[in-house]
């Protein structure tokens, strides 16, 4: 296949679909754009845990039981951490911490987080596209009862336990998108822009937080399409769910395409969902959206890219 | 015995010496001063290679095959690294950049190189006091056949190979030697200042090149007493001889003790150089100061002991 895609993902979620369709489309066909807002400095070292965790999984050394960090992780700098009173809540691997360590380095230098991940994406052998949604700093906040925390303080220190009032991404209205990744939406040959079943609150808002990715994507040529991430009123993983409550929202993959509206030409629900598409006011493929196994990546994969070529065909 | 110590001291065979030292006084008793000429900024990391090896072998953790580094370490960092295209010629393993990130955190948020050092030997459950000579930037540059190359550049990246025709200090001449350093000489009940066998030029001189401490240690109270790095001739390890050959000198402990000279109360010879007694300007003590086992150090450790209050009774 020649066509070309864009998906826009978060980290555990995202990473699936985006595996998925890195796998049915042609070499170096997909460019992903992830999102910066979780980035943050710990240590002294610019970690970017969305761009990470769609790396090791493109790259097939995601570690397959913790959903986050490096296959064959050893843990012998965190053990020698806590034993110099260093801070543990945020756990890095030995592995790990190279990407983190080699990408700092590489900033302070001045290089752009854009070129960064587009070297470690070749070193580690993809042919698919890494990007940042920008090369500025984009950070989210969370607004809750206990106060507003920074991402990684609400996502890791506190396990999202705060009620979360709102959210805001600071930085993200003078932030521009990032060359490569606005370049991507203009490629010849773009079959789909895909939005991937991530939290619409933490990870696809930060993108469209952002004025230059609103503006590209309102004016895109191919169909963009969002994969739900909620089947049955409840999140695969993560958050999404208990933040959609706080909010006020109600739990539903409807409350996700109403999240969306105005940018998408169509929309994947879960066939456990399929008596919501009579409600959705655009086109909805119902298909199963549960990817356990690599098969269900790349029929979930497939599934989408069909969607999009009936979406694109002339009516 | 309540005796206080304090030493000068390089990395690997100083520690040794400085192991011994720990060994023999009571808790607390000892104070080791660390040249600092070594340090370097490497992969944006604040790496103290002397402060360290002593920290380690203080703390009985210190890597056995290498000579320097940690026990029971692994690579995985390293291997990724060099997986990126990072720089692999100085190797840091994974429980070894604890210690790094840790400082360069620590150093970022102002806290003094002193302190630090200080909180990582508790840390390390030490009661020996582990001092840099300077909480300022001290460099070591080596001038060679191959120009002028920064410490770690001639030591480690090109092993010492280069033809040295100079050393020099960056920053000696301003920096201040650090309080808690220059305290230890000051101490009630300080019985010995030594000079452990380390490389003279590279590990020793960086120390005697701020003029704090040349005007601490020509006011001292306690002997002077430095042991020879060198035996029948030759260095038990690294380039002391090379770059003593390098630089003229006779490659012989007596020209250890001649570049100490006006500094020394007493010189500490090894058994093989016995002869070399009768030609040394200061009292000597001829002993073996080869260090393979542990009761070489501790041996070697109370001879000098035994020196320096020789050295210090009424005469």
């Amino acid at each position: 296949m020649s066509r070309r895609v864009v998906a826009l993902s978060g980290g555990i979620g995202g990473a699936k679909l985006a595996l998925g369709l890195q796998r049915v489309l042609s070499p170096g066909a997909l460019s992903v754009v992830a999102n910066t807002g979780d980035d943050f400095e710990h240590l002294g070292l610019a970690i970017c845990p969305d761009l990470d965790t769609l790396l090791y999984t493109l790259a097939g050394v995601a570690n397959p039981e913790l959903g986050w960090g490096r296959s064959e992780e050893s843990w012998n700098f965190m053990a020698e951490l806590e034993r110099l009173g260093g801070e543990g809540w945020f756990r890095l691997g030995d592995r790990d911490l190279a990407v983190h360590i080699e990408r700092t380095r590489r900033l302070v230098a001045g290089e752009s987080l854009s070129a960064i991940m587009g070297a470690f994406a070749r070193q580690f052998g993809l042919d698919t596209q890494l990007l940042p949604m920008s090369d500025e700093r984009v950070r989210t906040f969370v607004d809750t009862d206990v106060g507003t925390l920074a991402f990684q303080q609400y996502f890791v220190a506190r396990q999202c336990a705060p009620r979360v009032r709102a959210l805001h991404y600071e930085g993200s209205a003078a932030a521009h998108a990032a060359a490569g990744a606005l370049a991507a939406l203009d490629q010849p040959g773009l079959a789909a822009i895909v939005i991937c079943p991530s939290n619409p609150y933490l990870s696809i808002d930060p993108i469209l937080a952002i004025p230059g990715w609103r503006a590209a994507l309102a004016s895109r040529k191919a169909p963009l399409i969002a994969v739900s991430p909620l089947i049955g009123g409840a999140a695969v993983k993560g958050p999404t769910a208990k933040i959609m409550r706080e909010l006020g929202v109600e739990v539903s993959a409807l409350s996700v395409a109403t999240h969306y509206a105005g940018l998408l030409d169509g929309f994947v629900l879960d066939e456990t969902d399929a008596a919501l598409a009579a409600c959705c006011s655009v086109p909805v493929r119902i298909t199963r959206t549960l990817m356990r196994s690599l098969e269900d990546r790349e029929n979930l994969a497939r599934e989408v890219l069909g969607f999009a070529a009936e979406l694109a065909a002339p009516r």
